[in-house]
């Protein structure tokens, strides 16, 4: 069916130059120098990382929230939508289902447990299809919008810019990359990771699950990525 | 039918002396007193009231951010809370679908211009219960209650702690008791203020629509409670 | 004397496409298609500009988030510093006290209604040499940097990266461009400003002091820019 | 001297029932009952110890932003207040030196390296006192305070008041416990922590420096408390 979607993501907006403007703001704490200069002069891309790492290693944190990513979103179910906005360090303008009123078919996500089966996912699609003609009568009734959508599931596709600074980054990347998230969501912040690492291939150390910075797995029980107790049980990242 | 709900809502926590604390706070800014004896000593109320209006009016917000109130709320739907849940600088604790399986018919809310028609709200109802049993049937599979939930609607009931303080409180009011928020988040957070009201009474001034505060309508067109040029076109607040 | 210093202001980070990122935002949240596909086709700026226009003027000020804008900054004092610091939404990485010893005379901030006094001026600098004698004469005896410091003047010159979105720039110009604000801190705001308008000349009219925004002066006193009860006095932006 | 300070701290406002609070938002999460009633049944504190400790040892820590903190702070240096006033999610209310002016020798903070030296202390109270005249001679020539205030050194006397939820204050612990952290601000952090562990023995274990959480040092050198590698070495939290 063609109403069937699945996730896109495309990196909208960035600044011209992260590891320049990260060096500046690293280097400007420990310097008597200005900003101004050490910018200028940020030339040397070996120096550059090593200053950055080290930094990043010691905690101090504060220095990578100057870069900020800007996110075009699409094929996200409202349940994986409502999950990412409630990291509120990110800035969200998401697709209205007060103000955009569906005109035909809703487009929908289907979850991986029911995808797998076609004679339930066939079920799915049918039901989807009886809540898309409710909702259309219902509009056609003259309900409003904003009313008639308590009738869409949460399967519903939404869209959404969203943008996010890289400290935010790697601690949605620490959360939603541990196989207890669920799995739309480790699929979409996997895909906004990779998108990011594509053109800042030296992000690919920190844009991990939890485990893999603490070391162990903090979670009830370990998917095995990483013991308890730590190691990684002879399965690397 | 039994499953449909209402909001309600209780302050289950704040500060022991919610004046005391604006004072000091406010009087702390301006004195060479130590903010300990300013707090012990601040008995008298007319003056503690006198000195946060003037603090307040003068647009000093920082001052009120030291009260902070936490609400238990339920039987709002996810559509209003995915609303709530935007307010960033508010804390919240919420059921979650993931974890909280419906065992039977769940809970859910009619919005107004459905509930209105009894034709309409017999057709909402029935449909409920279809999703309801397609839902069940899902678990009964063994689907996880985080995939089955992809076929809840937004008028399913929710509930959470909501947690802010008194300027995210003012600045909530000051949106969405505007007659442009949507009904039910209007409703809601009109109950949350008057839960605080009942015991800080001289808040009733602040926890009003912006319009009130700003002594005009910013929207596209006004409801007639103050006009687009200013003025109360003869209705009060 | 050379150790006088004035404040610098540079941009070393923004986005490639400042209102190519609004306008996907805007749009996003009002419309069924695509934000990649509403990125990829905003070419005509003339329409961009009046959506963008028309979304701010309605107070939807999230939308502006998505834009981040970073600043080299020189030549402020501690005390600048210390205002500035409390805008919570900025991201701050500040020339520390802690790690960077002074090895000779510290460069300093004149205030300028003591530079405007020759007599005044000469006492101060003075002054500013004797502070630096006994900070040198601490740091020679062994006394660490980080306790030295506590002779040091708010006058002292620091250095920053401050990072901050667009609706958080216009915040801080309605704040701090007003003369009720510090004069050191609206001169660093106001170079703050003009730097990007200098690229994005249409945010000229949502940079500028919060009277021209409210229509009328907040403060207790005018000062003349707007009177009380609004209007502009004869006087304009 | 009597103009010589020392840190004073004062809890003036908490919820009236902090357990309750916290365990009603952790079981709101996990349960399909109301909040309201979670809340009124809530008595068992030993269950309720139960449920927190294993929900915070999950890092779902969202649950206690419920729970704010209000101190009132005296006796503090005005470096010490640069470092505090860096904590993005507390709220201050702190004394102004452009509003208010010091009228005679104004109080100050003698760091811990000079204090323990009676030579250098006595050159920096001798010191402190020709700031102090420089400063009253600059007001009484009819400068503003707002401007007189850049002679004044690091080591004033600063007072606030400032509030912070139970996961800021854990995070503010974890910090500024550390032994990298300055003197000033770690003894400051220590009586905020005391403060309130009075009232809540419960929180002992949470309000300690990061290495007690991470199991070792993340500094660049241990302090002895925990290796680099783990392990405390034989001294215990």
């Amino acid at each position: 069916m063609g109403n069937k979607v699945k996730p896109e993501v495309k990196i909208i907006s960035k600044p011209e130059s992260i590891l320049k403007t990260i060096y500046t703001a690293c280097r400007t704490c420990y310097s008597s120098e200005s900003p101004i200069n050490i910018c200028e002069e940020a030339n040397d891309e070996e120096k550059i990382l090593k200053l950055i790492r080290k930094v990043l290693s010691s905690g101090h944190l504060s220095t990578i929230e100057h870069v900020q990513i800007s996110y075009a979103i699409n094929g996200i179910s409202r349940a994986c939508s409502h999950q990412l906005v409630r990291h509120r360090h990110m800035s969200f303008s998401q697709k209205s289902q007060r103000y955009v009123r569906e005109k035909g078919q809703f487009s929908y996500i289907v979850p991986p447990t029911i995808g797998q089966n076609p004679i339930l996912e066939e079920k799915f699609d049918k039901f989807m299809s009886e809540i898309s003609r409710f909702y259309l009568e219902l509009t056609e009734y003259g309900i409003p919008a904003e009313d008639a959508r308590f009738v869409l599931p949460n399967a519903v596709s939404t869209s959404m810019v969203a943008s996010l600074n890289l400290r935010e980054l790697i601690h949605l990347a620490n959360l939603r990359l541990c196989s207890r998230a669920q799995k739309e969501i480790r699929v979409l912040v996997k895909m906004m990771c990779e998108e990011l690492i594509k053109t800042e291939s030296w992000l690919s150390e920190y844009l991990v699950p939890k485990c893999e910075k603490l070391g162990y797995c903090d979670e009830e029980r370990s998917c095995g990525r990483k013991s308890k107790e730590g190691g990684n049980n002879g399965r690397n990242a």
